[in-house]
């Protein structure tokens, strides 16, 4: 007998029929004799749509009323699972976020979970219930209705596995498993059965939209094995754990990649030590998120001075970028737009040294131009020009024989 | 400075624009001086399209589950209010029936409040803060949401009120206050300024619908002012309280009424104590309600019982009836159905000995037949054939000069 955590998501609930389908896999799981917790999110849309009353009435609505406001429509859905599962013989309660006593922070809108208390779920557990969690809400210190932010509920059911020391974390999605590439890319892109944290991880901060970026983290922190799987069609799904693929050690587990890159350049600025961060410290007070960083010495007491942000926030960077580069009396400041990044991840790629040989080789025949590296232990990126998003993830796809 | 609970229904907050007019009410009450304390409906039409969802999966759904997500539909309202307030710098605060720690018993779906922890409103308004409740819940013992029955928001506001010793308790629906009858059956009905608690509980559960009976109840209790008030236009509205209107002293203050009444009778049952229990116990266990009650000694050993109930009950009644009938070697059942029930309120009567004179000598030049009357202290109440209802109620409002 297993403790399984199972999320689901907005269109695996977002109608009566879909969350009677979703009744009935709960029950395939508790007949196999495990217990269940079941995290769920609102009904497809139902956010949008309470945030959009907010906004009618004024588009600066507190954080601490829209949390309010858009932690209801989880409550809705507990509410009708739960109606669903007793309706099936099987025993259940609903509990919002309060109830479990999820409590965070009080950074309404993307707060932190602090701490849960699961003796109440474990009790209803314990009496032979299914248990049916709303995700994406706590409660503050102060007693109010807070929210984890957009995709919160991952981060919900993962918490929930680690404070109840679950067995697996199930996270039920439109997709069935994490893919060695985007197949909308490339139609020979192959679901893994397993990766390691660290690969998802970097699979997600690169691009890939399977998980949410803080559920990976938390389920590594507290080594609860996440499984992702499809909603709507059996199978197993992609295990990420610590074990991950490191048996069958393949060199790389997948390519990620995203669109909409930009990249800044300022020529010749002073070539010390400083200046990265004369430059860098008001693009970060502005709230944008700098990617790929590269100083070049000129060699003459200058440098050129290049980094990547998303491209929304090129426009603002580029202003402010014009005015620093004024005060460090630099050259010129350039810009590209319609830049792609594209990155191979893989823990196997530690034990062998040649693999962003391969890569740049790839790139090479295909007479594609890397205008940024970057490297960690587990993953290379390249900046590209976005027109060769596409041939260069199906000819790094190749190369390294993820279609097997 | 005074202390004001402002209780909202759903059409007053069933759309942005309303919202928005509610807290321009607020706000001038806020202006004057006046703390305030709101209590909301959730918007006109959600709680049926909530049920509807649960009935989808399951028409007896649980009652538990379904406070769960009826519930949902006063946080929402409550979070918009805060909003709107919030953006016309009116510092506000939504509170769930939770947070408010509006305790009840656990008769989910029709839970009774059972205490209200109000120090936490109190500390709210200490701070300056609107207070905007969740009206319609509670938790129970077991921390579960649970809800005070279909139009309960009502006595959440008299609840809240009472707890926190408010100078008034102000009840805004789309009627601009208690009329002498109901202006749709007669045209010269006049708004009453004043009515005292017992008159208004008479003509609550004698139809009158402007408020429910449990609300007043509660405020007659703990002695909480009510005053209805329409939430489109300005007025005093009337005002209900145990003076009410006992200085001007009317012979009667209203005329209720009520359709859709039904009568049956079994001839020839045995003239004995006991016979009005062993008639009525079988009906009171299939929950019918029975109003009023004749039992008609015929000097030969038998009686005649008479009892009327709501038509819709009228059918299964009637079954029931035949049943006891043939048990009592009873003569016969009749029953009547398109009755309606005419009465006259006003604490007034009690000084005034020719009141049913009145009444009687009114139906008796108008022909009107009176198949039933009952009466208490400050009513008395007439069963007669529906289609003279109108032609009774305009004629007694003539002769009691309520037009004036």
């Amino acid at each position: 007998m297993a403790l399984i955590v199972q999320k689901y998501g907005g269109t695996s609930v977002g109608s009566i029929e879909r969350i009677e389908a979703v009744a009935e896999r709960v029950i395939k799981h508790r007949q196999q004799g495990d217990e269940v917790v079941v995290v769920l999110s609102a009904m497809s849309g139902e956010t949008n749509r309470l945030l959009g009353l907010a906004k009618a009435l004024d588009p600066n609505a507190s954080e601490a009323e829209k949390d309010v406001l858009v932690s209801t429509g989880e409550q809705v859905t507990i509410a009708l699972l739960s109606i669903a599962l007793q309706k099936r013989g099987c025993d259940a309660i609903s509990m919002t976020g309060d109830q479990v006593r999820m409590h965070t922070d009080d950074s309404h809108g993307k707060a932190r979970i602090t701490d849960i208390d699961s003796q109440h779920m474990q009790s209803h557990l314990n009496d032979g219930k299914v248990v049916v969690v709303a995700g994406f809400q706590g409660r503050s210190e102060n007693n109010r209705i807070t929210t984890l932010g957009r995709g919160g509920s991952d981060t919900t059911a993962v918490a929930i596995a680690a404070a109840l020391k679950a067995d697996e974390c199930q996270i039920y999605t439109d997709v069935d498993g994490v893919y060695t590439t985007d197949p909308r890319v490339e139609p020979k892109a192959k679901r893994l059965a397993s990766i390691t944290f660290e690969e998802m991880l970097e699979m997600a901060s690169l691009g890939a939209k399977v998980l949410q970026i803080r559920a990976v983290e938390f389920a590594g922190k507290y080594n609860v094995p996440l499984r992702v799987l499809s909603s709507f069609e059996d199978g197993e799904g992609t295990l990420i754990s610590y074990e991950g693929n490191k048996m069958e050690s393949p060199v790389i587990s997948g390519i990620a990649f995203s669109r909409d890159e930009a990249s800044l350049t300022v020529l010749g600025v002073p070539d010390k030590p400083a200046v990265a961060a004369q430059i860098l410290a008001p693009i970060g007070e502005a709230n944008i998120d700098v990617d790929m960083i590269i100083q070049n010495s000129m060699g003459d007491g200058t440098a050129d001075f290049t980094f990547t942000v998303k491209r929304e926030d090129f426009s603002r960077a580029n202003r402010l970028l014009e005015q620093i580069a004024d005060n460090l009396g630099a050259r010129e400041v350039q810009g590209k737009q319609e830049l792609a990044k594209v990155s191979i991840v893989g823990v196997g790629m530690m034990n062998h040294p040649g693999v962003a040989k391969t890569m740049f080789e790839t790139f090479g025949t295909e007479g594609i131009n890397m205008q940024l590296i970057s490297t960690s232990e587990i993953k290379v990126s390249v900046i590209i020009d976005e027109k060769y998003l596409e041939l260069s993830v199906r000819a790094l796809h190749a190369a390294f024989g993820l279609e097997q």
